[in-house]
C-alpha cells in the first residue's frame, strides 16, 4: 500500500526536513520542526504523489488517499482533543499548498476550514469571543469562495467595506461581532442569490474540495507561468498540508507575526521581526495594519514608537527567542519563522532558509563559516554566483522613485545615470567637458570603441547579448542595455523617440544594465562596495576550485583590473581592438588599400612599434602567468570607415579618390561576413600581417624577459578548420620568430595553439592537435554555426524561441550542452588521444556564466576566461562545480 | 635480401600486369606481354622501390640494387648474344621512366644508351650501315646530355640545323654518314668547351648514370606539378625499364608506329594506326615527318596518299594483327600499341588502355560486353561518370579557331554562344525577338531568373561554384561560368571589360561551362547526342546500384525533364522558386509588408491557388514516385525589390511611401543571411506561411489523387536545429492538413521529415528523428555551417585553400567526408537508433558528384537527388560505388 498521508505533531512524526520531494518544503519542514519537539499545530502531509495521482486519475481522489487521510484526521482529533465538525469546540483547520521549491503565492490556502452555521455559535460561546467566532466565519467564507468555488470574491470583499462605510468605521478590527455576523449572511446570500450556491455546512465536503483545489491550484495559470520563469519541473506537483488552526485573532494575548534569525537586508547577527496583536497570518501581509518591531532591533522610524513584542509579552518572546536559536543552529543557515500566539502559548506554523540580498547572503555564509554552523564548503554553494554582480556594479538606490520608460536586453549589469548623446565622438567631447553621458545607438560597431570607453553606459535599439555592444560594455564593465526595441532612434536628428515622447541629446536617463530597465530623469545609484567578507570567501572559491579562471583583456588596464578580480591570466587578447586608436587606425587602412604585398609590409611595420608596445604592458602587468593572444581575426573591412565624411578624409589622407575608396570598400563587402574572409584565412592570403604581429609579440616578450619580467606567451591562431590550415599558418610564424630569436639574439618560451570556433575544427581536433600545444573553443561562433544562427540578426525570432522553451536557454547565455557541448567534448577526447599533453579553455562569453563554468568543469577544461568584471563569478562557479561533481 | 630489380624476355618474366605498383605500368606490362610470348625486346625494370630507397639514400644506389643491375644485365646479354660495351657487336638499351599511374613526358627516356667513340664504329661495320650507326650516336648524345648531365641541349639542336643548312638539306634523314660523324665531333666539343665534359666512354657509367637520372626526373618541376594536378601521390616514385634497343631505323625495311585496337574518337571496331619507315619511335611523336596509315581503315584526308603498313609489309603487318587481337582479348579492353619494325621483325615497346573520347569509351564498354570480353559490371567501371556531362550537353567543335578572352569557375557544363546581355529582363526582351542571348551579370540573384531561364548561357564575375547562379543554372542544365573576376562589369554602362578591352551590350561570345573558358565571337557548337549504347549501359548502372537517384526539380517542365533523365522522384522541390513569377511576386510582397497576422493571411491567400496548381503539375509528372517539397527557406528580403525603380512601382502598386518600403527593406536587413531569419524560424515567428504551404500541397494531393493519380508527398521542414522547433510547426502543419482532410472529406497520405543542413542538426538527429519520417541532408548550407565558410564570399580564399591543397577538393563541389561526413554519419546512425524506419536522402549540389554520391553509397543513404542533368551522372556513380564497396 503506498503512504499518501504524513502525520505531524509533537509526538509522532512521519516525514523529515529531506522529503520535501513527497511532502514539498512546507511539510517536510512542519515534519522536522515536529520532530525537534517545537510547538508545532499538529496535522497531517497529502503528499506530492498523491497530487500526481489525482491529476492521472481524472482529478479524483483515491480511495486508499481518502481513507488515509479519514484515519490521520482522527488521529489530529484525538490528539488535540477536539472534534472536527463539533458544534461545541471544534478542530479547525487550514489547508495549505506546498511545492518542492518554494512559489511564493502561487497557489492557494484556505484557514478556518471547519467552521459552519452550528459550530460557530459554539465557538463563541466556547471562546467567549463572538467577534473573534463570526471574524473567522467570514474570513473562511471570503477564501473558500475563492478558492474551492472558484468565485470571484470582490463582490464580497465590496461588501465588507460598504459595511464599514455604513458603520463609519476604517478597520475590520472596529467592526462589532453582530456586524460580522450579519456581513456573513450578506455573504452567503450572495453566493446563493449570484452564483446559485448554498455554502457548504459539511465540513467534511469542505476538506476533500478544499484538498482537490489545491491540488487544482497547480495548474492554474499564474503557477504554470511561475514555473516557466524559474524553470521548475511540471511534473513535481505540490503537497496539500491540512493542519490544526491555532488562533492569533482570538484576543490581545494572542498574535501572530513573522521573524529574521538575522537581518536579510545587511546579514548582521541581529534578530529582527514584526508582529501584529489580535491578528491571522494574513493582516501582517495585507498591509492595513502596520506591525510593531518584536524587539528594539528591529525598531525603525515607521514602528519605532510601537511597542516590541519583547516589552509586551516577555515569556513568549524568550520562547521565541530560543526557538529561532534552535531553529537556526539546526538548519544551519538564516531562517524566516511564522509564528501565532495563542493566549500568549507560542506555536510555530513554518521555518524557511530566509530569502536575502546578496549583501547578506555573503556575510551570513562568511559569519555562519566562523560560527562554525557551516563549512567553507557548503558557504560556498550558498550563493549564486551570478548575484555576484551586484556586489561588483553600482546599482539603483532601491529606495528611489522609478518611471520605467522602455525594457530592452540586460547587455552588462550596473547602473547608469547620465545626458544622452548620439554620436561617439559626442560622447568624448562631452565627457571632457565633464559631463555624463550614456552613448545611446541604434547599435555599435567597432568604431564607437571611443564613445563607448568615455560614456556611462550604452544603449542600443538593436542586436542580441552578444551584440558588439553587449561584449564591448561586459568586457569594460561598463552597464549596457541592447536591443531595446522600442527606442526609434534618429542619430541624425539627435533624438530617440520612446512610445510617443521624445528624447533630446542632453536628456537625462538613468539605466539598470542588470534587469535592462530604462527610467525617466536622473536617479540616485549606491557604489559597488567589496567587503572583507568578499576576500574570504573567495579565497574559500579558489581553494576548493580546479578549473583556473583567466580574463579576456586587450591591454594594460585590462589587464591590470583582470588581476583586481583575482584572474590567473589572459585568456583572449584580441589584438584588433588594438587597431582602433587613431594613430593606428591609419596604418591598418593603409595596410587594407595597399596594392601588393610590399606596400602592405610597409603599412603593417607602422603599427609593428604600437602592437609590442601593447605586448609589453601586457607582459610586465600578468608577470608570470599566460598570456594568449588572438592573431588578427575580424574581416578586413571591419576596419574601413563608412561615413562619407570619414571616407572623403581617408581618401584625402592616402591620396586616393573617393571612386578608389568606395571600389576596395565594395570589393571588401561580404553576403555572410561572420562566414567570410577573416581569421586564419586573411593569414592564408596575406601571411604578412601574422607576421608582423608574432615578431611584434615575440619582441616585446624578449624585452619583457630581459627586464626581468616572467613572459608566458600562448600564440592563438583564430578560424582554424583544418589541420593543413593551421599547420602552414603555423610553420610561417614559427619562422619569423626563430628570426627574431636570431636578431636578438634571444629566446623566450612560448605556445602555439588555435581557437576551435568551427564545428569542422572539433571534428578534426584529433588531427589538429598533432601540431597544436593548446586549444581554446571560442564558443560564441561555435555556437553561431553550429546553430547556423547569427547572433547580430537572431534578435528578430530568439526571443520567441526562448519564451516558446524551443531553447531552453538563450545559446549565446548558456552554453548549449546538447550541440555545442557535443562537439567540445568530441574535441577534447579526440585531441587528448593524438596528444596527451594539449590543454583546453574557453574564452566565448560563456566563460562567464555560472552553467557554462560547471559544464567546463565537467569536461575536462584548463581554464574558463572571462571578461574581467566577471572573474568573481567564474572563480566562484568552478568552485561550486568542483564541489557539485 | 629485397628484389629491387625484375627481369623480363619471351624466357624468363619476374613481373606480371597486377605489379604496377612495384614496376610501374610500363615495367608491369611489358613483363605481361613477354609472359604472353609476345616478342619484346629483352630487358629488366628496377623497382619503384628501389627509386624510394634511393630518395631514402640521399641520392645513392645501394650496392644490392647496383649487384642485381648487374646480374640482370649479364642475363640479358647471354639472353641477346650480345655484349654491353662490345666494340664489335654492342648490346644498346633504352632507359625509361615507368610510374604507376601514366604521367606521359614528364619524366625522361634516354636511347641508345651504351654507345661510344669505338662501339659506333663496330656497330656501323656490324650492320654494314654508319649512317644508322651514327644517327643512332648523335641522338644518344644529344639526349644523354639534356637528361643526365642536365644540359640545355638547345645549342645541340641548333648545331644540327646550322649542318643541314650547310648541306642544303631539309631532313634529317638527308644527312649522309659522314655529316652525322662530324657533328657528334661538333657535340663533343660543345660539351667539353661550353660545359667543361668529356662525353663518358664507359658504357656502365652511362648506365648508372642514367638510372639516376630517371629516379631524378620524378622529382623535377613539371613532374611534381603534374601529379599535384592529378592526385598522384608524391611517395610512390617511378621504375626504371631498361630494355635491349631494338631498331627502326635501320633501313627501309625497319619503321616503327603506333596503333589502336579501336577508333579512339568513336569506339568503332577497326584496327587504327600510323607508322614510320626507317625511324626511331621519337620521330612519329616529334611530327617532323608525316606518318603514314598502317592500313586503308586508318587513312585520312593528309596520309590517304601513302602507302599502308599493310601494302609495304604484310606478314609484319598480319603478325601486328595477330599481335594486337591477343593484346585486346586478354587486356580485354581497347589497347594503345607501340612497336618497332627491324629488318620486318615486329617487336611490342608497348602497350596500354587508350586513352579515348567519352563517345567512344562508351561504345567500346558496350561493345566488349556484346563480345563477351568483359561483364556489364566491368563496363560500368570503365566510364568515369563526370565523362557522361559530355554526352548531355553541347559541346564546342574541337576543330574550331578559338581565342581565349578570360577563365572562370566551370560552374554549369555546355558550351554556349550569342550576344551579351546585361539585364534579365533585356534578355528576356532580346530571345522574345528572337536573338540568343548570353546574360552577363556581377552576380545574379533569384530576380534574374526569368532572365537566366532565357538566356542560353550565364556568366557572372563574382560567386563559387555554387553561387546562386551556379545552383540555378546546373539545376536548368543551362551553361554557366561563375565567379570570372577578370570582367569588369558596368550593367549600367553596360559594358564588360576584359584585360582592357571593352565588350558592348550585343557583341558575340562563345564559352564552354565544363572547362571555364570564355572566347571571342561565335564559335561553332557540337550538340548532345544520345545513342542507343546510352540507354543499354545505363540499364546496367540501374541494375546494381542500390542508391535511388532522384531530381531537384521545381516545376512540372524540370519534373518532366528529371524523368527523362531516369530520375526516380523529386528530391528536392525548393517552394520558393515558385514565388518570382509576376504575379505571384506581388501576393508574396504584400505578405511581407502586411502588418498583421489577418493581412498576411490574406496576402498568402492570393498565392495558394498557384502554390496548389504548381504541385499538381508536380504530383502529375511523377505519378507513383515520391515528391519532397520543401516548405519555405529564404529570408523574407529575398523578395523585395533592390532597384529604386522597382521599389517606387512597388510602393504605388501597393500603396505605400517609399519611406515605408525602404523601412521595411531596413527592417529585413540582415549582417549574415545565411544564418538569419530563414526556414522553419519563419515559420516559429509567422505560422500561417507554412499552414498555406501544406493546404497547397494537400489540396493539389486530393485533387491529383481524386485524378487517379498516385501521390506521394514528402513535406519537409529546412533548417530545423532541436526536436521542439520541428515538432512545434510539423504539429501545427498536421493540424492544418487535418482540416484539408475533413474539407475535402477525403485523405492522401504523406510523409513530414525535416532537412538536417546545420551541424546541431546532425548532432541531434536521434532526438529530431523520434518525430521525423525522413531526413534529408542538405550538404550546401551544411558545409557552410560546418566550415563557417560564405559560399558566396569564399570566391576571395577558397581557390588559394584548393591550389595550396589545405582543402584537397572544394567542399562545396565533393562533400569534406571528414567533417561534413562526420556528422552525417553520426546523423544517420543516431537518427536509426531512435526510429529504425527513418530515411535519408541528400538534395544539396553534392548529390550529383561521384565522390559523393559514393559517399552516399557508402554511408547508408536512400537516395540522392541532384539537377536532372546531372541524374545520368548520379546513376552512375551510385552504381559504381555498388561495385566498389
Amino acid at each position: 500500500m503506498t503512504k499518501w498521508v504524513y502525520k505531524f505533531s509533537q509526538e509522532l512524526t512521519d516525514g523529515n526536513k529531506e522529503m520535501k520531494g513527497l511532502l514539498g518544503g512546507k511539510g517536510a519542514n512542519l515534519a522536522e520542526m515536529c520532530a525537534m519537539k517545537l510547538n508545532v499545530p499538529a496535522g497531517f502531509t497529502v503528499s506530492t504523489e498523491a497530487c500526481l495521482d489525482y491529476y492521472k486519475t481524472d482529478k479524483k481522489l483515491a480511495p486508499e488517499i481518502v481513507s488515509q487521510v479519514k484515519e490521520a484526521l482522527s488521529w489530529v482529533e484525538s490528539y488535540t482533543g477536539k472534534k472536527f465538525g463539533d458544534i461545541n469546540n471544534p478542530l479547525l483547520f487550514s489547508v495549505r499548498s506546498g511545492a518542492r521549491a518554494s512559489m511564493p503565492g502561487m497557489m492557494d490556502t484556505v484557514l478556518n476550514l471547519g467552521l459552519n452555521d452550528q459550530s460557530v455559535v459554539g465557538m463563541a460561546k466556547l471562546t467567549n469571543n463572538p467577534r473573534f467566532a463570526y471574524d473567522s466565519y467570514r474570513r473562511f467564507i471570503q477564501m473558500y469562495s475563492n478558492v474551492v468555488l472558484g468565485i470571484n470574491t470582490s463582490i464580497l470583499e465590496s461588501n465588507l467595506e460598504d459595511l464599514k462605510e455604513a458603520r463609519g468605521v476604517h478597520e475590520d478590527t472596529a467592526l462589532s461581532a453582530d456586524d460580522l455576523k450579519e456581513l456573513v449572511d450578506v455573504y452567503k446570500s450572495v453566493l446563493l442569490e449570484d452564483h446559485g450556491v448554498v455554502f457548504p455546512q459539511d465540513p467534511m465536503e469542505q476538506l476533500w474540495k478544499a484538498i482537490a483545489a489545491v491540488f487544482g491550484s497547480w495548474n492554474n495559470n499564474r503557477a504554470i507561468k511561475y514555473r516557466e520563469m524559474n524553470s521548475i519541473p511540471h511534473e513535481w506537483g505540490t503537497a496539500v498540508n491540512v493542519q490544526s488552526m491555532v488562533f492569533g485573532n482570538m484576543g490581545d494575548d494572542c498574535g501572530t507575526g513573522v521573524c529574521f534569525t538575522r537581518d536579510p537586508s545587511t546579514g548582521e547577527k541581529k534578530f529582527f521581526g514584526e508582529y501584529l496583536l489580535n491578528a491571522q497570518g494574513e493582516d501582517v501581509v495585507a498591509g492595513i495594519r502596520t506591525p510593531a518591531p518584536i524587539n528594539n532591533d528591529s525598531k525603525n522610524e515607521s514602528n519605532k514608537h510601537q511597542k516590541t513584542l519583547e516589552e509586551v509579552m516577555k515569556p513568549t518572546y524568550d520562547e521565541l527567542v530560543k526557538t529561532y536559536k534552535t531553529l537556526e543552529t539546526h538548519y544551519r543557515d538564516m531562517q524566516d519563522i511564522e509564528f501565532t500566539i495563542e493566549n500568549k502559548k507560542l506555536f510555530i506554523l513554518q521555518t524557511r532558509n530566509a530569502k536575502r540580498t546578496v549583501v547578506a547572503a555573503l556575510k551570513v555564509a562568511v559569519d555562519l563559516v566562523n560560527e562554525k554552523l557551516i563549512t567553507p564548503n557548503e558557504a560556498l554553494l550558498r550563493i549564486q554566483p551570478e548575484d555576484l554582480n551586484h556586489l561588483l556594479h553600482p546599482r539603483l538606490d532601491p529606495k528611489a522613485a522609478k518611471t520605467i520608460i522602455a525594457t530592452g536586453l540586460p547587455a552588462s549589469p550596473g547602473a547608469a545615470s547620465g545626458q544622452i548623446v548620439f554620436e561617439s565622438n559626442e560622447a568624448e567631447e562631452w565627457v571632457k567637458n565633464g559631463k555624463k553621458v550614456l552613448l545611446v545607438r541604434a547599435e555599435t560597431s567597432p568604431e564607437d570603441i571611443g564613445g563607448m570607453a568615455a560614456a556611462a553606459g550604452i544603449l542600443t535599439a538593436r542586436g542580441g547579448m552578444t551584440s558588439h555592444a553587449a561584449v564591448v560594455a561586459r568586457g569594460m564593465g561598463k552597464p549596457c542595455i541592447a536591443g531595446c526595441t522600442a527606442l526609434v532612434i534618429d542619430a541624425k536628428a539627435k533624438t530617440m523617440i520612446v512610445k510617443g515622447k521624445t528624447y533630446r541629446e542632453g536628456d537625462y536617463i538613468t539605466f539598470d544594465g542588470a534587469s535592462g530597465e530604462i527610467y525617466e530623469g536622473l536617479i540616485p545609484t549606491i557604489k559597488a562596495e567589496i567587503t572583507a567578507d568578499f576576500a574570504v570567501f573567495m579565497k574559500w572559491a579558489d581553494d576548493i576550485r580546479r578549473l583556473k579562471v583567466r580574463a579576456n583583456a586587450d591591454s594594460p588596464e585590462d589587464a591590470k583590473a583582470a588581476i583586481g578580480f583575482g584572474a590567473q591570466g589572459i585568456g583572449l587578447c584580441r589584438t584588433e581592438h588594438m587597431f582602433f586608436a587613431p594613430e593606428r587606425i591609419l596604418a591598418v587602412r593603409e595596410m587594407i588599400f595597399a596594392e601588393n604585398e610590399t606596400d602592405r609590409k610597409k603599412a603593417l611595420a607602422k603599427l609593428l612599434p604600437f602592437q609590442r608596445a601593447d605586448f609589453n604592458g601586457l607582459f610586465r602587468e600578468m608577470n608570470g602567468l599566460p598570456v594568449n593572444i588572438r592573431l588578427l581575426d575580424p574581416p578586413l573591412h571591419e576596419f574601413l570607415p563608412h561615413a562619407e565624411k570619414d571616407k572623403s578624409e581617408l581618401a584625402a589622407v592616402l591620396g586616393l579618390s573617393m571612386k578608389q575608396i568606395n571600389e576596395r570598400n565594395d570589393a571588401l563587402h561580404e553576403f555572410n561576413p561572420m562566414l567570410g574572409h577573416r581569421g586564419v584565412r586573411l593569414a592564408v592570403t596575406y601571411p604578412e600581417i601574422y607576421l608582423m604581429q608574432v615578431r611584434a609579440i615575440v619582441e616585446a616578450a624578449i624585452e619583457s624577459d630581459k627586464a626581468g619580467i616572467t613572459v608566458l606567451p600562448e600564440i592563438m591562431i583564430p578560424l582554424t578548420s583544418e589541420l593543413r590550415e593551421y599547420s602552414i599558418i603555423k610553420d610561417e610564424c614559427k619562422a619569423e620568430i626563430e628570426k627574431v630569436f636570431k636578431e636578438k639574439n634571444h629566446t623566450v618560451k612560448y605556445k602555439m595553439g588555435t581557437m576551435l570556433e568551427l564545428p569542422r575544427a572539433c571534428i578534426m581536433a584529433g588531427e589538429i592537435a598533432t601540431e597544436a600545444e593548446f586549444f581554446s573553443f571560442g564558443t560564441n561562433d561555435l555556437t553561431q554555426t553550429t546553430f547556423g544562427l547569427s547572433r547580430d540578426d537572431a534578435g528578430k525570432f530568439l526571443p520567441v524561441y526562448v519564451a516558446r522553451n524551443i531553447y531552453p536557454k538563450d545559446p549565446f547565455v548558456s552554453i548549449d550542452q546538447a550541440g555545442v557541448g557535443f562537439l567540445m567534448k568530441h574535441a577534447i577526447a579526440e585531441g587528448k588521444k593524438t596528444n596527451p599533453g594539449i590543454y583546453a579553455g574557453i574564452c566565448g562569453e560563456h566563460g562567464g556564466e555560472p552553467a557554462s563554468v560547471e559544464f567546463c568543469h565537467q569536461i575536462g577544461l584548463e581554464y574558463v576566461s572571462c571578461s574581467p568584471f566577471r572573474v568573481p563569478i567564474a572563480r566562484l562557479s568552478a568552485a561550486q562545480a568542483a564541489l557539485k561533481l
